[in-house]
This record gives structure tokens, sequence and C-alpha cells, in this order.
């Protein structure tokens, strides 16, 4: 999407033809930098430290990291290594396990001399595949706000709120949550986002305020604890947030406080949208509240926050007193009752088993079997 | 309650018979500084700049407002300017009006020479009515920490999820919400504090993380996004909160975001408590959600936080980039639904019509007429 009116993507292939650019996002919101990532270390320091997030844009620097790695040395030993070392940077993304095991798969039994052209390639084309399933993705989710649109007798924006940050920044380019809405503001559809700040990270805060903003997309951010009451007044038109991991059985692992949003809007009557691409559902879980680990990270990012003090730079300041403990829970699980319907990029269908193996029939057998799901299968909207 | 082993209340009068201190609770929780308010300006200021903050406490502190006016100037009009002064700090604070009408009343028809003396003797006496409530409150509360502790077969802490500050530094001592944690903690029972941080305002990582802390409680901060998923996992043994405002059909109106641990509380069978000194019940409400305005402060304080940087200074930082918009609604209102029980002064009652009533029986008459309630109040439970 644009950056003041220049088209960018978040992660592409630099000029000299192996070098590594991605848009530094721990710097945002207060600073726009492009990197250069030009070793297997340098991407799994990314994507640890954040500078690259988002299921989507992980498994695409996981590929490239995958690439450079084999720049470095292309023996299988090093295939191996490369897959090791970048599986364990975010052990709750299903799609750099995806990137991963495809990238492996492409290189073994391969000439060692071609491993290096084959990796640059599956990963430029990794890229371009996400980009292709955030606009496809984006246009099915947008007969949802134009339908919303058309609701309020066209005289007001559409409401959307959501959470954390499922914009281009954590994709390719386009998004997955935030797709539908940069489509529906390119038509000229009249939107209104309400970011939740997402503590502790802030990823509402910093990132889907920063994207939103730079494209012309009207928004305001909200604390995370706003979205219940603002439902509860009519200030909601429509519930969007992407997923991390969304289970064979339709239930979607996200930002901590998914869970809470989808209750309210449940409460509510306000619909719940989880929009994702189809390498990021797992077909071997079922029960996602039961059996998704759940990543702990640092009591600091609770502790802790950064942001720009009076003089321009970036502080790190403390919100708690002294010694003070805190837990930090990275994801939630929202069960699939809460979901309105998961957005792919095959079209809209229910959260559920039947929803899901209606629309994805190739992986009908890798889930587990679900009684309810395979004897009446959801039928799907013509979205 | 104690700070490092000393003994203090929220407000006092200081020993030269006049003038009265405060903590200031805006340095906390990396200062702790007492201050002296010597006028009705002064604690106008405190109240509206949050230095002093919680319903009791805010009507205690008014109180003193009074009595300082009436040592500048004690005509009817004088009476009159500090009701009207006061009560514009904070709308939603309904206690606050509660103990201004009770100064009123005192100070009206009385010799001007003897309201000086009945202003800081009433004030004084609303404190310690204050600390009798909420003793109380904690006495009844009491019971749930105990049997939850018996619950769980007496063999690990009773982990206990709360919302903002309801402590002791929300009124003049114990506080509502924590009343019933201090009094199971002096008695030796285990007990473990999640504090939710509480944005945009952050009182719970700043205020009940350090009265917990001083006083010796364990606890850890959370994200206010935490919650549902630790009701998920079964690390929620019990929830309580305070609230600024109890409608007569024991609707709540509490910090922003209390909502939404209520559902998530409902949708896992956690018991969802609210404590509740009975002058903040307005018995002329019914529905809540409908009817009780809700306060929009700031947008600096989305946009905003202040903490301790790493020099030393307490600085306020920006989140959100340059210009980025923000809403910022301070309180929601929990449905009576959605709440176990209402902890009073005088014991614990459901949360509706009938239950309150047959609490307060004084004030059905007040209560607009409730079908359901007056025909069927609900039984008490014997705490």
């Amino acid at each position: 999407m644009k950056v003041d009116d220049v088209a960018y993507r978040t992660i592409w292939c630099d000029d000299d033809g192996w070098s590594v650019r991605v848009i530094d996002q721990t710097r945002l919101p207060h600073h726009f930098e492009v990197v250069s990532l030009t070793s297997l270390d340098a991407v799994g320091q990314a994507i640890r430290a954040m500078m690259v997030r988002g299921a989507p844009l992980i498994g695409a620097a996981a590929a490239y990291g995958m690439a450079l790695a084999m720049r470095e040395e292309t023996s299988d030993a090093a295939i191996d290594f490369a897959y090791d070392t970048l599986i364990a940077t975010r052990p709750t993304a299903v799609n750099l396990r995806w990137a991963l095991d495809d990238m492996r798969e492409r290189l073994r039994n391969r000439p060692h001399d071609a491993r290096v052209g084959i990796a640059y390639q599956r990963a430029a084309e990794i890229c371009d595949e996400d980009v292709a399933i955030n606009s496809a993705i984006g246009d099915h989710g947008l007969a949802l706000i134009r339908e919303a649109y058309e609701a309020t007798g066209k005289d007001r924006p559409v409401n959307i709120l959501t959470h954390c940050n499922a914009g281009w920044l954590a994709t390719v380019d386009w998004g997955t949550a935030l797709s539908p809405i940069y489509k529906a503001h390119d038509l000229g559809i009249p939107v209104h986002v309400w970011a939740d700040e997402t503590r502790p990270r802030n990823q509402g805060a910093a990132l889907t305020a920063w994207e939103l903003g730079r494209h012309g997309v009207s928004h305001a951010v909200v604390a995370d604890n706003a979205g219940g009451h603002m439902m509860q007044h009519g200030m909601v038109d429509l519930c969007i947030t992407g997923t991390d991991r969304t289970t064979a059985h339709g239930d979607v692992a996200n930002k901590i406080g998914t869970y809470l949003k989808a209750l309210a809007a449940h409460d509510n009557g306000v619909p719940f949208y989880v929009a994702l691409p189809s390498p990021t559902i797992d077909w071997t879980v079922t029960d996602g509240v039961r059996d998704i680990p759940i990543e702990q990270r640092d009591e600091t990012e609770v502790t802790q926050i950064a942001g720009r003090a009076p003089g321009g730079e970036v502080v790190t300041v403390q919100l708690t007193p002294d010694g003070t403990p805190a837990a930090n829970y990275a994801f939630d699980v929202t069960p699939a009752r809460l979901v309105s319907g998961l957005i792919t990029e095959r079209g809209i269908c229910p959260a559920s088993a039947g929803g899901l193996s209606a629309l994805f029939p190739e992986h009908a057998s890798e889930a587990i079997s679900d009684q309810q799901g395979v004897a009446s299968p959801a039928k799907l909207p013509s979205a």
C-alpha cells in the first residue's frame, strides 16, 4: 500500500539481486526505515525481534532466510540448519512452518548449484502468492463492508473495529483484516476504523494507525478496554481481525484480547469476522482453547513501554512500581461459536469444520473427523 | 493500609487543625508524596487532576473542600458556590453529589459562626463512615474468598482478578474491591491478585500494583487484553471490581473495560462480584447502559503515557504516529445479568432490583418500580 503516495511492499529482494529489504517495524510509527538483511542470522533475528511480524510476512521472511542460507552454503545440512534456526523464532506462527516445509521440500534432492536460484525464485513466488491471496481476501471481505454501507442507507461511514495489526505491514501487501478496508476505501466507500491500541506491544496504536494514516483511511485509536462500550452504543458496525492460526473447526488464535472483543460483538449482535490466508489454517488441531499452546513473552513488555519523548527520541519508560511482577500471554483463542465467518482467499465461510472443509475440500481428509461438520456441512454465503 | 509498615489513610486533617493532607496519586507509583490542600480551589483542582480519585475518596475530598470554603467565607452564597464548583469536577461520580448534598444540608440554616466547625466535623465523620463501610465490605467479601480457598482444597492461593483501582487509594481506607483481599491476606488466607493494567490511565499497573506491593499482597500486572485467556484456562477463581455508580436494578458503571471482563467471566463460569458502598447506588436510574452518561476524556490519555525513564525522571511519551486521532471513553456499564453479586456494607445481594431493595428497604420507594424485582425479590445469600 501507499506511504505518502509511494507504493511499498513490506519485503522485497534488492536491486543487487540477493540482499533482502524490509521495513523495520520496531522503528514504526516514529521512524520509517528500510533495512537490508544479508544473512540467515539476520533474518532469524529480524523475526525474533519483530522487525518483521504478522503471520504471512514471517512466512515470506523465512523463505528469504532460507535463500540467504543457501547463498552461504548449499548442503543438505545447511537446509536443515536454516530450517531449525527459523522455525524456533516464533512457535505460534503456523505458516512460518508452512513456508519452511515448502522451501525445504523444493531444495532437497536438487543439484547443489541450482539451490540458490531455486530458493530465491521460490521466495519471490511466496511473496507474490501472498499478495494475490490477500487481494482476494480483500475482494471477498469488501462485500461485507458494501452490505454494511447499504444498511446505513449510505449516509455515514461504516465503522469497523479491528484488533492488533493485520494490515499490509503484517503481510507482503494488502493485509488480511485491513485488505477489505483498503479495497472499500480505494473504491470510495466511506469507512472509519476503530484501531484497538493492542497492549502490550501496541501494534494497533503504532502500526495500524500508521498504515491507515499513511494510506489516507479515516481512523481513531481506542484503548483495548473501549470496544465493549462502543458496541453497546451502536458505534461499531463490523469487527474484522486477523489470526495467527485457525483450527480445522474454526477456532482462531490471535493477539491477546481478540476473544474479549468477540464476546462483546456476540453480546451486542455485531458481526465478528476473521480474515485469514489458508496457509494459516492448522488442519491437525480442532479444539483451539485446549490444544493451541500460548506463547508467554517477557514481563517487561507489560511493565515498560516505548514512545517518543518530547525531545523526539524514542525512550522506554517504566509503568509499574519497581519490582512489580507481570504476566504476558501473547495470544488467546476465540472459539468458533463467537465468529460470524472466516474471510479467506476463496470466499467467506462459517467458522466450522463443515464451513472450512467445503471451501477447502482438498484438506478435508487431513482434518480430524468432526461428525457434526461432516454430516451437515454449513452452507456457504455467496460472498 | 500500610506503606512500608506505616498505616495511612488517603486523606486526613493536618495537625494544624484545618489544612487537608492527601496522597498525590498522580505521582504514584514512582513517587510517594503527601501534599496539603488549603483552599476550595485546590480541592477542586485535586479532584479534576485525579490527584485524589475513586468515588468514595472524591466524596470525602469534596466534604473537606466544603470545609475549606467555609473557612474562606460562611455565607449561603459561599455554600452554593462551593457546591457548584465541586460538583462540576467529575460528572459520573454519584457520591460526590451525595457528599455535597449532605454537607449543604447540614450547613444551611445554621449560624454562620458555627459553619466552619460543623463542616470540619462532618467531613471527618464522612471519612470515618467510609472506613467503616469499606471494612464491612471487606468482612462480607472475605466469605467469598474463604469459600474459594476451601474449593481449592486449601492447597494454593486464591486467584482474584481486578480491574482499575478500587483499593484503599480509591477510598479513605481499606478500599472496596480490594478490602476483602486485604482482610483475607491479613488473616493468612493466601491470595494472588491479577491486576489489570487498566489503560488508558493505568490505575491498575500504577496504583493497584503499588498498594498491594506496599502492603505485601502477592500480585502480578497483566494487560487488559489478558483476562479472557486466563479465565479460559482456570487461572482466575474470582473477579472483584469496584464501581462508580450502581443502578437500582444492579447495572454497574465502572472503569472502561469492566464489561469485557464480566463477559469473559460469564462465558467461563467465573464468579464476577462488584464491591460498592451504598452511597454509590443511584436509586433513580434503572437501565445503566441506556441512561448513564459516559464521560469522554482527553485524547492524549490514549495517545500518550507517562512513565519513568531510565534516568529516573517521569516523562510522557507519545505512542501513536503524529496526528493520529483517538477516542477516550472513561467508563462502561456492565449489565446486572453479568454480575454474580454486589458486595455492600450490609452484605452481598444479587445484582437486581429485588436484591438491592431487600438489602436497602429504606430506598425501595425511591427506586423506580420494577415489576420483576418487586414481585419476586431475590433471596439474599447468608453472607
